[in-house]
């Protein structure tokens, strides 16, 4: 028997803000351009992904994710200084979170 | 607009063998020696209470728990040394996270 020590994190506003399905969803948007391309890859409904977004833009200073119909960037939907602001600042504590559970991971018995 | 990170830890053996709510059943059942008082003040039926310390028992090197029926300590169910080990085990691993997501607040932004 091998045991490990594993979790979640999530930062909180008012209510949920982002967690690692949220983060995902942003990573997913980001490289396809799409809101619902990125619904697709995550297994969840267009409905699903939108609600996703407008709980984070609510709750941001300004929205994460911002979307141009066409022109030079060929348009498509994007994060904003904003979104990758907090992409970035997900991944760094989801980061940490993992150094943490592997140093814990060490403290359980072996057998 | 105030965030802060927020987050669940667990011990993962076969299956999920300790997170905070098993951990506060153990307590709960130490401190009235009961596991059906326990389910009680946990808010969950006793089979579900059972069914928990049944899949941390099967898990762990020895029972976590033993029940004495009377004799001089009184009887009841009460915590094994192995039981006990974990409970403190959890309990510190909680502590240090805990501390890490306080630390990690500080990292958000404060408006």
């Amino acid at each position: 028997m091998k045991f490990k020590l594993n979790g979640r994190i999530w930062i909180e506003g008012e209510e949920r803000f982002m967690g690692i399905g949220r983060f995902q969803l942003l990573e997913q948007i980001e490289q396809t351009g799409s809101i619902s391309a990125a619904a697709k890859k995550m297994g969840m409904s267009y409905k699903r992904a939108w609600d996703l977004v407008q709980s984070m833009n609510s709750q941001s200073e300004t929205p994460v994710l911002s979307t141009q119909a066409g022109g030079e960037r060929g348009g498509g939907t994007h994060l904003t200084e904003e979104g990758k602001r907090w992409v970035t600042l997900y991944s760094q504590f989801q980061q940490r979170f993992q150094e943490f559970l592997e140093t814990e991971t060490l403290k359980l018995p072996a057998e």
